[in-house]
């Protein structure tokens, strides 16, 4: 994707080095981070330089591929075994990262270039998936349509076009007019920070706005579709994703407004059979208390936007019924969120 | 109601003084204002020193009550005619504020002493409503209820005990456990700066939540009864208020959760025959873009929490249809939100 007229993936790899945007300094500064060896890698993954899904499983991949090319040739195998448990437990709930590790592991068996060979296929098939979720995507959409999307599951999430945003950004490039309402995404932001951002550096017109205004939005007719990405999608079709999304889908579907989840494959869970089994992590109430951002000195301040002494409680995810989605944009086609859909898409 | 375990009200006069507590530094700074003229009474109305449809009545009629104090003798009718159009000036939208200077000035035409009397009958009347608000509401919670609400309809709105929050007071006060999540209330989080202020002093459990948390509480039993303030209910009963009011009735319907408007009789507007006819405000971007609160150093700042150049849309309320609300909680007991019931409110 752009960023100021520029062709960039999030993470790619040159040489022994990984170059990655560096994701916590966005919006406010773009620089990109350059990682000489695993080490650094890993670090890079533990403090969010690099965050989201389908980058977390590419940079983990290079990082076992930095390892190879690190490791002692005395000491080949025991190097890339501490090397693949390092990384392993960077971000130990995140099931790209594994699923990359394992590829990158098989071929660092076989050779060095293998496993830089792997990772980068591990790259280039995530920006793939995007693509296609992208294409089935862009068949939903029609000219003249409001688009209201929630958090970031952009090409800053992956490695290139990301899901919920691939269809807006192939939309956008077959030349239909449209128009996307950012939910601002409390506690964290990432709709009025790292969406915004992408969709202003793609010159997609946009507008950012608080949660609570999108059944606002919707009753006044300005929204044609949602689409949001997915953390988790169980074999019913139950779909966890960030806070806020179950209310999005139930506001849609009082109004009658298709409500699209966009989703690789990876993202299904089939060892999970509801939304019940779902466990919602509780962070750090600081984030609903405070928010960061830049001061007109351009300086990054932290502030308290709450009663001193008030608590607040902080669910980080919530779940969406089956019931409540329209479809689900995989890279194998548009499915029903259904069990019998579901089970065809891994057939 | 209680701050620092002494009873205020938001607002009063005593002599040629009119003292209100400054809301405009709150929740960081607990102040008392002195206004010794009616023209500082007017410029704490627009600057929103004093703030909330009872408490700028209030504010209003202890401001004539001043002016004719202030007015000279010979040239007294001139006078209070001058004051009277500088304060309807102040806030032109609040209709609180022009019944509250046509009873004063009808008192003042009689004399000063009446003129005060009558602004201090306002203060009292409002304070009155409140608490009848709250008795009736009281009767709708339940020992070891969890109660949702949206934005501050609380005392700091009116002169004491105010509306949405007036039951929970009396709830709290009669003993019941009761705990009350607290919708931030994005873009100007008064939910999370005034709402959990007053309940904090008045030691009533809460926690303050991300506006996108509601549907997931509700999801898991958490909320049994929703209510909040309205700023204006058509003859129907479709109610405007705070943005993301609409959001939290759907999400409440969906869940099949009690959702309740509290609100003075005032507040019902016989012009307005449905929610179709109000129009909503759109106010700057700047308060969903920027954020204000206080860094470590218990300085205010003013930061950006969104991508540098992207804009937003920023509607102020939204209008909830009666369909969605279980029933509007008044001075004269709890009716259905139909015009029948409404109409014969007003018999």
């Amino acid at each position: 994707m752009k960023v100021n007229n520029k062709h960039y993936r999030t993470i790619w790899m040159e040489g022994s080095s990984v170059f990655m945007i560096e994701q916590n300094l966005l919006p406010f500064e773009f620089k990109i981070f350059e990682s000489t060896n695993y080490i650094e890698t890993c670090r890079a993954i533990k403090t969010m330089i690099v965050r989201g899904a389908g980058a977390i499983g590419a940079a983990a991949g290079f990082a076992l591929a930095q390892a190879t090319l690190e490791a002692a040739k005395d000491n080949y195998e025991n190097d890339i075994n501490i090397a693949k448990e390092t990384i392993e437990a960077t971000r130990p709930t995140a099931r790209n990262l594994f699923t990359a590790t394992e590829r990158v592991y098989l071929a660092a068996k076989q050779s060095k270039e293998q496993a830089v060979k792997e990772a980068q296929k591990i790259a280039d098939e995530d920006a793939e998936t995007s693509l296609t979720i992208g294409k089935y995507g862009n068949n939903l959409i029609k000219s003249g349509f409001g688009i209201e999307t929630h958090c970031n599951a952009g090409w800053l999430a992956f490695v290139d076009h990301g899901t919920a945003l691939a269809p807006i950004y192939l939309a956008h490039q077959s030349r239909k007019e449209i128009f996307v309402y950012i939910d601002e995404t409390r506690p964290r932001n990432q709709g009025a920070k790292l969406t915004a951002w992408e969709l202003q550096n793609e010159n997609i017109p946009h507008a950012i706005i608080a949660d609570n205004a999108g059944a606002h939005l919707m009753s006044k007719g300005k929204i044609d579709i949602i689409i949001t990405g997915a953390d988790r999608i169980a074999k019913n079709g139950d779909t966890a994703n960030k806070i806020g999304t179950l209310e999005k889908a139930i506001t849609a579907n009082y109004y009658g407004i298709p409500f699209y989840i966009a989703a690789p494959k990876s993202t299904f869970d089939m060892n999970c059979s509801s939304g019940k089994e779902i466990i919602i992590e509780e962070r750090d109430q600081d984030e609903v208390l405070f928010q960061i951002g830049q001061t007109n000195q351009n300086k990054l301040e932290k502030i308290l936007i709450a009663a001193p002494g008030s608590e607040a409680i902080n669910p980080a995810f919530d779940v969406t019924p089956a019931e409540l989605i329209t479809g689900i944009i995989t890279e194998k086609g548009i499915i029903k969120p259904t069990e019998n859909e579901i089970i065809r898409l891994f057939a």
